[in-house]
């Protein structure tokens, strides 16, 4: 591991990928500074057309000659499907001051996943992400032979060995520590809450694709640990969610800025799918309506029909009925330029390691 | 931190502590094994009398001249109280071949946690930690007064403050992977789930005094990444639990070592208390139970009522009916003696401060 992967692959200084993510966070302005700061940089284009990823892959393009990656979500396509809002929603909704938004909701998601791909191809987008899922062996097939490095999302020691059977060229195992969706797709119990130093433990012993760490990794001291278990780079995503050029609201960022010391949930109630954030108002009420009967449909509907007062709280400053999505180091965050977040975890980093020297034990 | 804090204070070679695991796992053959091996053993007191202690400190001491230490349990004083057992505990203990135990028991603890203490100073022992909560005052003064010193048990950051508060003298910090009962006393619904790397990485930035990590670390990687996140040494406990030397049964080690791959889940439905341990038929089932409104008693009562299947069930080898407690690690541990457990950890920590320098970025 002389040089980590990003760099013999793609010729990247830091072995650090800022995470993609999705719901309008990581934004061609944010990526390129990543880019430009010798990290790797992420589109999200979940919940996003591929004509609207398509513009931000031009903008992106535009403030950086770096490579970057597209990450992709593996949802089911949905169509034209009706809805009814939980009525604990539609008061919420009263609450947080939004009147009269529908209660019977059209709820339709395509991803539009080979149009992504081939706008990866066209515009010579080197690296793909997948989450929620294994893409289909046809398409990884089609990837490959326009020399895409393909990267898979696993929860656990069995969603990455079924990565790496299925031929995807690397997989980035997300920790219960991380914040925002979990990228599982074989769960039993809580076997896609494994945490990071655990994951990573196994990994070494049990994988041979090479692998990336993500989930709560903020620091310099952390990104070396995940290094020395294996891990050819750190995906990062709350410590950039509050950078200046990240597009999280004010809201958000401020909540989770305050948030330090306070303590994050894994829910389904906000969306139909297990998701780390914040606990406000919006998770307790839900989570009281759901242990009194009233159902929380399957993602994406589930989304869909909390998405009106996520979006009226977000304009309207109200942290309380947002998706507060975040990692578990919420103390080790603060709202820097990308430049100083990423200088700040390298310093750590090659301080750390330079007084290893300390640790031996002869 | 050139010499980790157990050499300095101790003289003990290894940053390697063999984690206290109550309910007759860790032995006096086991604790002066692993001393003996130039790391920290601890003999685990709770559920158990000061008497029976004293003859395992006797034991201990006659098997090893190095220090060892011993952790006290936290619990509540509980005398002559009648509990009845759950109808489904009834029908799992006749699944299991345990015919005609008393369906309303008599459940009594008293952890005697002075006279442990007394126990401590009386042979000499250097080290006490606790577990589910902080030592009054008082005692805290008197052990630091016989030049003890005192550890604390915390699975998130205002845990850890407040053992720091209390001036205890150090903090083991306990992610999320760990195995058996979390040593949580703050709980806001997942507070004291957070996984060891994103404790760590808070620790360092907030924590004052010297800490501690646990949670399914069972290699060389896994300490020296806990020790470059500043922890002073690692808890291992489920690697030391599948020991030759460890007292589990024949029915639970095998289970473990079977269930690579397998998941490990958080239940309170053995004991009323959170802890983490392998799925199987009395989890699964008491689960059903509880979601059909059998209500779970609160720790102690429920242990003692789950205790009568779970002996028979150990006798009998029946690992379906016994509490499998385990950390997130599964896939790292291998049944060995002491020796060679901590003799592979070491050998893996080495290389890796070896191969470090291939991790610098310059």
């Amino acid at each position: 591991m002389k040089n980590h992967l990003l760099k013999q692959l793609f010729g990247i200084k830091y072995p650090i990928i800022q995470a993609p993510m999705a719901g309008g966070i990581t934004n061609p302005n944010l990526v390129s500074s990543v880019c430009n700061s010798d990290a790797l940089g992420f589109l999200a284009s979940g919940y996003v057309s591929a004509s609207v990823l398509e513009k931000q892959i031009i903008e992106t393009k535009q403030k950086t000659k770096q490579p970057f990656g597209i990450n992709i979500f593996l949802s089911q396509t949905i169509q034209n499907l009706q809805a009814k809002k939980q009525s604990t929603l539609i008061n919420l909704e009263m609450q947080a001051g939004l009147q009269n938004s529908q209660k019977q909701i059209n709820v339709s998601l395509n991803e539009e996943i080979e149009q992504k791909i081939e706008l990866a191809v066209r515009y010579c987008i080197p690296i793909i992400s997948f989450t929620f899922g294994i893409p289909d062996q046809k398409l990884v097939q089609y990837m490959h032979s326009k020399g895409i490095h393909v990267i898979g999302t696993a929860t656990n020691i069995q969603e990455a060995l079924e990565i790496e059977r299925a031929n995807l060229d690397s997989v980035v195992l997300q920790g219960s520590e991380a914040g925002g969706h979990r990228g599982s797709f074989i769960i039993q119990d809580q076997s896609d809450e494994v945490g990071l130093m655990s994951l990573l433990q196994v990994a070494k012993q049990k994988l041979k694709i090479p692998y990336f760490a993500a989930g709560g990794i903020a620091t310099g001291e952390g990104l070396l640990s995940c290094r020395i278990l294996g891990a050819q780079a750190a995906f990062i995503g709350t410590a950039f969610l509050v950078s200046q050029e990240s597009s999280a609201s004010r809201a958000y960022k401020d909540a989770l800025l305050r948030s330090q010391g306070k303590q994050t949930v894994i829910t389904e109630v906000i969306s139909g799918k297990k998701a780390r954030g914040v606990k406000n108002q919006l998770i307790e009420q839900m989570n009281k309506s759901a242990s009194m009967g009233e159902p929380i449909q399957p993602y994406p509907i589930q989304n869909a029909l909390s998405k009106d007062i996520r979006a009226y709280s977000n304009q309207a400053g109200n942290s309380e009925y947002l998706s507060l999505w975040s990692g578990q180091s919420l103390e080790c965050i603060q709202e820097k330029s990308v430049t100083d977040i990423l200088q700040k975890i390298i310093k750590e980093y090659e301080e750390s390691l330079q007084n290893i020297q300390n640790l031996s034990l002869q």
